[in-house]
């Protein structure tokens, strides 16, 4: 099942993919896709639904980030060998986690804003997790029961906030810095976690491609690992690394995003991002 | 004046703390100390309800933290030259940015729990401060403008969990690792949130003694620096480092908490929070 969230006349609703890819309004049997949603017997009830007397959504749509109310945000850094090597960085001996704020948090199809002061704008294509059922020291083969679902992700970075100081967290924080969507895939959809192929372009630019099969730590893995330093509530979302080809390791130089570029990136069955970077114009008082 | 939520009969309630320093219950005035609560027009039409019309609460009563509903938890480092020194890390040369998990939020007198693994649980009394009014990119001299209030918090870490890779988020996460109150005290009551003493103890010996007045970035120039690089949202805490004294910096050796051991910190105007170290129980399935 593909649940998303959307816009219509100034409102939030519900909806879902149907099984021929159009978009369907689930707003009669659920209010929001929230944290309310993502337990294995709410996932299950929504998916009864017969998809056929479900009203159809006419597109385009604007997405919004398919969970509504995530709590935490949880990033895994150089949690591929190859985009370690490129960024220069030590492979990580245990995954690398620090956190992105849920204020950065956009859809799938969301302009990325420039901070005024930016100037080196860059990508990243992740795997998002979001966690369905609360998670606290739970043992890697017990790990994705705790999953609701997947989604595309764009760990998108300043690489000079990030690297001013010792902290990246910074760095990965701006507003718009984090794009989710465009949908929630239920985890019965993604039998193999580890077996997404993922790319990213710029203007039409191959930059990033890659499969989970070459991530450091599994998605398991970095569940578990995550529980045993804080717990994991329901709504909770993991960015898990991303492959080679970002910005700052372009050679022989990097091509950082200016306003005006295309970012378009996609995870085999999750779903297609498509942002402009457009520059921060400050709002009128 | 005083805000604070509390447990009664398994619900939570609205508080304040009359002239007299006796606590009443408001909950026939406002639901809950929310985000909904922090707008200077909210908090003046609390301010001027008759508080000897308000029922006393029999103590001593369960804080919970007193908002509750933060939505970003962000944390200034090194930001006490004295600290930056024991701590043997460089002097920042802008304010040092990360972020705490929300689901390390807890109350002023709840315990400590120490996650199995943890073997260098330390504390770090620090001054928080309660966003009321949205910022993106304030001045520093409009910067004040934007607080609710403040608190007492304490910036509780596993150094062997924060420094075992780059990223110090992960040993500034686990649950409880983040006391926050007992009360929100609104900026009338903190004229100058840089003339605060603070202290800490560890079982009766005073660790930590600081001022706000050695801060290296003050709180105005703390929130107009976080707000060029996120959206500061009502209701978002921001604790602002910690001055000399906490156990990593101890000679000849660290002395780390332990279960059993009582930590009480203070700053002054603010309350009191007082917390036993207590060792992790896994629940009963």
């Amino acid at each position: 099942m593909k649940l998303f969230r959307y816009v219509k006349h100034d409102g939030v609703y519900p909806g879902m993919v149907d099984s021929s890819g159009q978009l369907r309004d689930i707003s009669a049997h659920v209010d929001d896709v929230s944290r309310a949603c993502l337990s294995d017997t709410e996932l299950a009830r929504l998916c009864e639904l017969d998809e056929h007397r479900l009203p159809l959504i006419s597109t385009p749509v604007r997405y919004l980030p398919p969970i509504s109310d995530i709590s935490k945000f949880i990033a895994i850094g150089l949690n591929y060998l190859d985009h370690a090597e490129e960024a220069g960085l030590a492979i990580p001996s245990e995954p690398l986690v620090f956190f992105k704020p849920v204020s950065c948090i956009s859809g799938a199809d969301d302009p990325i804003v420039q901070p005024p002061h930016s100037r080196q704008l860059d990508w990243e294509v992740e795997l998002g997790v979001v966690i369905g059922k609360r998670a606290r020291y739970v043992p890697v083969a017990q790990a994705l029961e705790h999953v609701a679902g997947y989604c595309v992700a764009n760990d998108v970075s300043d690489r000079g906030f990030q690297f001013q100081s010792s902290q990246w967290d910074k760095g990965k924080s701006s507003d718009s810095f984090g794009p989710l969507g465009p949908w929630l895939v239920t985890r019965d959809e993604v039998p193999d976690p580890q077996s997404l192929p993922m790319w990213l372009e710029v203007n039409g630019q191959r930059r990033q491609e890659g499969n989970t099969q070459t991530m450091i730590f599994s998605v398991a893995e970095i569940i578990s690992y995550c529980s045993h330093y804080m717990t994991l509530d329901v709504g909770d979302v993991i960015i898990t690394g991303t492959p080679p080809g970002v910005s700052m390791g372009m050679k022989p130089h990097p091509e950082w995003l200016e306003p005006g570029d295309e970012v378009v990136l996609s995870i085999c069955g999750l779903g297609v991002q498509r942002h402009v970077v457009m520059r921060y114009e400050a709002e009128q008082a």
